[in-house]
């Protein structure tokens, strides 16, 4: 059994950060769950363009309003507490964060995140590699 | 793109209750992304004995107070907000909430649960298979 603490691991490197939001993966590859879990807070005014490639996603929304955009429909989805997304085509994706509040989201990657990608210039984690700080 | 409103859900057969809790699977395995997705509430007060023999689940504590108890190192840990944990080895637990105030927490499940299952009188959903409703 693991057991992890978000107000211990906030703290390590499991914590990263980027430009609009911060994520601390509580689950990762190597712990072979077969999925990562990670949460992350999309900082309040924050605008992201983001399109996973390589991995299938679903964002359940605690905290934090919001909204989403399917770029292929062009629908836009408003995010609340209590509302999930999942990113079963790959979908690439707007998601914004109102003013005012940071929206915190509890997200599950398949596969797994290894913790050693980072986002490339188009948004996208890599597909599973011994990859360092490559983007 | 999948987008799903816990408080719509909770009224729908996505939701299940059983004895000391209950549940609302916002993704199932039809859903194909290769992992369920379920808030999972436990009454006040309950002590549930589980054991997922043929699932990994991993667990976030998003409100309430309570405990896990690993059977196999008779450990307990305390949970609140914030603490996960993961039976990454099909570990047999027995969770326990506080009484007072129910506990709500985030669920991951590989393979996905398909919906169907029930837990069996040994407190594992079975191996996914065409079952109805057999215990």
């Amino acid at each position: 059994m693991i057991v992890r603490d978000l107000a211990k691991e906030i703290l390590t490197e499991r914590r990263v950060d980027s430009d609009g939001w911060s994520s601390v993966r509580l689950l990762l590859k190597d712990d072979r769950m077969g999925f990562s879990f990670h949460i992350t807070t999309i900082h309040a005014g924050a605008e992201l363009h983001m399109h996973y490639k390589n991995h299938l996603e679903s964002v359940f929304c605690m905290e934090g309003t919001g909204s989403i955009t399917d770029i292929a429909t062009g629908e836009t989805h408003t995010i609340r507490p209590g509302v999930m997304y999942a990113l079963n085509k790959n979908d690439k994706h707007i998601l914004r964060a109102d003013a005012g509040a940071p929206m915190m989201m509890a997200c599950v990657f398949n596969p797994p995140v290894t913790g050693k990608e980072v986002h490339g210039a188009d948004g996208a984690y890599p597909a599973d590699a011994a990859l360092e700080n490559s983007a």
